[in-house]
């Protein structure tokens, strides 16, 4: 991809730039991290002028690589503080590719405030116009009317109203291949930072576009035949395994057996309803009920997982894609709810107002902690997701995340690291996870080093979740991950590359063909764990110490059931992870 | 003082312990910091477990010293995660020394949440009640039915329904000698650590108490008298000068005419209300409108400055004592609002519910820049003061101060330090006391270092505001006021001995007859000093680097009118303050 296009929200006038040679052999979460550590002062308020706000396509997207359809979304985050950067499914990164364009970066901000513009896209240029009347609406209004406006086939990456209201679990949106505004960068507060821009919709129309190039095409195809054959092998990733038969949610009873769900607000690590939302029930019921119920959904363009779903009312009718893992824990168990009619209404509430599913659920979690509703009440759960949507004062402390909430309500059991909410593992019970969530460059987040795989899955071996020697292990997978959200590849391939080294051969392959390198799989970890360095140089210079790489102190003191342990990894051993 | 009262929360059981002898020689901030950094671990949550709040009398409080009944109360701040002394007049301190007690240490936390008690502290002893009949009301209801209930002459530290309901901008009351609630330890928040603590108040019954020793009269006469002749003398601290007849408002137009007197959420450095809410139309006020208005009222016994007053309405009945300057501006001028009956019923608010002025002031001023009212809407500052003492989301929202509040709204104009409003001086027109506000141990602090007083008022010199060259002067003036916090002295008796340098050698000579040491003014910096080191390791165990030694950055790029000018000192500045 050749071209950069800079968008300036203070004088609303896009330019596409050259990519400068120091850009060009990276993509997605590289890309973006490079940008925002040169463009973006690490101590600088992130819904303030001086902020950025960049979305790019992976290395991989639109050249025909598997599962290779993510849009990274990067600057510095709401949330947190520190820099970010967040991905998602969906239509719009291939589109983008497709246009020949590496990154979009936005800057600046408009005098007006509460004036919004939609940025479209396509082969003859880029040009901003008001957004007035697709603003302060649900996205469920607002995307079919896009689509009337610009054509169903354009790319659509939003924010919704909880975006506009510069909300910090505001997520950025992008539609998938049926048009539903369904796949969400979702975490630290992206889609404040779009809204602080003014920014409501980029359009995406990829029509005529030049495509990717591909320096060599041998390579190429060699590297991504390897890919797609572990992949089809791979119990987890292969058609009509885990991941396509029970989606990401498969793994509800394993983690639940393994007493690490946690529960109501992570006061315990198992929960008595977890049978209730797990993918083996949303397997059946899309099942049962019929109509438009399916699993094995893709989200995006050229992925041969297919792990998504489209739940289904009982009617048959459709509720709600989809039924994720982090989604049905944060607003099931982790409210005590086992209700997945429930947790598909919360979803969708979250996809409408454009929040991040993650940081809704704990943070309601938190809100029941404070006593606002009492765990396991659906319907008061409900009526909080729809304080966010109407922005009353409750809304806006709910909208900005479970730290804002706690700390509003003075709660001290606050499950989470720089501000960001805890995904679904208790750390606790895998301490793994724990040494990612308390070290990496994004705040608490599983996807920037999934020790998981080991911990739990046996894949790339079996390591005992209690034991506290984590460093290494987590350090390893934080590299690894930067690489691979590099090349836009979905995290879900890692399951194979971990187990079949031709996989990971093939990952590095294809990125030769596009790219024109000879890179070594020694390399990606090489190239990852500069990125990581570079994301952590920010931070510090934001003002983050190793005191922030650290988990909640309640989780030092308070024991969780049914193990009845705390989080006991020594300081030394965090401290590790990037000090080696 | 010979005695430090334990009072654990967790199993409800007090101690009286010996003096440590490395606490014989200090009291006030110095004690209560250092008890803090001894027992208090720098990474706790404040309102868990394992924070403690200390409260002590200084080296002089009870002696006969003159205006030296400061109470300070110290712990972990929740609203700056860092260290804390904030310290008030009124009687309690007083009392507290009377009956040899140096320090009160509350540790743990009760199991049941929402249940408050009470602590009896007199010369048999100490004990914790039950304080459900406390609990849930205005303290202006309370505090006459705790003297009916242990006697007129009790000193009463309480928190109001702020603290009980944990919110970061309460403050810890002290009764002043007529038995109103109307002194507050406000900045930081203790008042929520008092409340996380499950304490509702402390009693304290001085009678027959032991009084405190002088180990040398004739030292501590000698010392007395210079320090009294130099308060006599000073035109701003003498019976009848500026303080006693005008009160601390007497600011209002000097800073007003500097250009330096924020002014509706710091947008402007002059207001054209001024005159209004100053000292001197104050004092005609209470002259005019007679009946129990007062200037030059005594906060504190033993208070030869006497700077508070007591309001009347209209009518010649009593608003509230007092109007201070600092809440004359946060709640008048940083509001927009130029009328002190409504500054007055917003402050009698503020006793009421149990908030600092300074926090409640400047948050109502961000929630206006929010859009949740017009500036100078005093009808609607009030409603916005109401929600708080209700405890409505919105309450909470605001009783957690300007930063929770700017977050939730998405205010990027967020006039804090380290989470702690800024006081009534604008930084960026008085330069040097900006360098105090980014780098004082404190969070924004005008106490910790006044700059004021060479930089506006030609005391201990002149210098120009507008220089940025103040790393030194900052410097001095924090050391210098960590040994005054100590000493149980009012900051008032700076200008004094600022200026005539017997008085100085006064307040040294003082110490010395009490303690039986040799100290010089030398080492009253030095000691000084000492605890201010002590203090920023606290605060860089917790995590606190540099960076969140700066103001925030919407000052380093919005012009200040009239002078239009921004925040220009040197970050090298700002770091030279504690590493000359």
């Amino acid at each position: 991809m050749s071209k950069i296009l800079r968008v300036n929200m203070t004088d609303l006038t896009t330019k596409f730039e050259d990519v400068p040679e120091k850009y060009r052999l990276t993509g997605g979460r590289g890309l973006t991290s490079a940008i925002t550590c040169a463009e973006v002062p690490p101590t600088c308020h992130p819904l303030g002028p001086n902020n950025k706000l960049t979305f790019a396509p992976g290395i991989l997207t639109a050249t025909g690589a598997p599962t290779a359809g993510r849009l990274s979304v990067g600057g510095k985050a709401p949330l947190t503080g520190t820099i970010k950067e967040t991905n998602a499914g969906g239509m719009a990164a291939d589109k983008l590719a497709r246009l020949d364009i590496k990154a979009i970066i936005v800057e600046g901000q408009p005098k007006e405030k509460g004036k919004f513009w939609l940025l479209k896209v396509d082969k003859d240029g880029a040009q901003l116009m008001p957004a007035d009347e697709w603003t302060g609406k649900g996205l469920y209004e607002t995307y079919p009317k896009l689509f009337a406006k610009f054509g169903k086939d354009v790319g659509i990456i939003s924010i919704g109203v909880a975006g506009e209201r510069l909300m910090a679990m505001a997520g950025v949106c992008v539609n998938d291949p049926e048009g539903r505004p369904s796949r969400y960068a979702g975490r630290g507060g992206m889609g404040a930072v779009m809204g602080s821009k003014g920014l409501k919709a980029i359009i995406v129309d990829d029509k005529g576009g030049s495509g990717v190039a591909i320096a060599n095409k041998d390579a190429f195809n060699t590297g991504r035949k390897k890919l797609t054959d572990a992949l089809r092998e791979h119990a987890i990733t292969k058609p009509g395994g885990t991941l396509n038969t029970y989606g990401t949610a498969a793994l509800v009873n394993v983690i639940n057996e393994a007493g690490a769900f946690p529960t109501r607000n992570f006061r315990e690590g198992r929960f008595e309803g977890a049978s209730k939302i797990s993918g083996e029930t949303i397997n059946e019921t899309c099942k049962k009920r019929g109509g438009v119920g399916m699993t094995g959904h893709r989200c995006s363009p050229g992925c041969i997982i297919q792990c998504s779903n489209v739940y289904p009312k009982p009617d048959g009718t459709e509720l709600v894609s989809c039924q994720e893992y982090e989604s049905v824990w944060s607003l099931g168990a982790d409210c005590g709810i086992d209700d997945l009619d429930v947790t598909g209404e919360l979803i969708r509430l979250c996809n409408d107002y454009g929040l991040d599913t993650i940081e809704a659920g704990v943070t309601i979690g938190v809100a029941m902690d404070a006593g606002l509703a009492k765990f396991g009440d659906g319907k008061k759960a409900i009526e909080l997701m729809h304080e966010i949507g109407k922005g009353t004062p409750l809304g806006h402390i709910l909208g900005n995340g479970a730290e804002v909430t706690a700390r509003t309500f003075g709660v001290v059991r606050c499950p989470t690291v720089k501000g960001q909410a805890m995904p679904a593992y208790e750390p606790r019970a895998i301490k793994g996870i724990g040494v990612t969530y308390a070290t990496s460059t994004m705040g608490a987040d599983h996807t920037s080093g999934y020790t998981i795989a080991p911990e739990i899955l046996g894949v790339s071996g079996k390591l005992d979740p209690f034991t506290v020697e984590k460093a290494e292990v987590s350090r390893n997978f934080q590299y690894a991950t930067a690489f691979l959200d590099t090349t836009g590849h979905c995290l879900f391939i890692a399951f194979a590359i971990l187990d079949i080294a031709s996989g990971f051969e093939g990952m590095v392959e294809e990125c030769n063909g596009v790219l024109g390198t000879n890179w070594t799989t020694d390399d990606a970890t090489r190239i990852g764990g500069d990125i990581v360095k570079m994301e952590r140089a920010f931070n510090e210079a934001a003002g983050f110490t190793k005191v922030d790489d650290r988990l909640p102190e309640f989780m030092k003191y308070e024991k969780l059931p049914p193990h009845n342990v705390v989080y006991d990894v020594p300081d030394a051993v965090l401290d590790k992870v990037h000090n080696p």
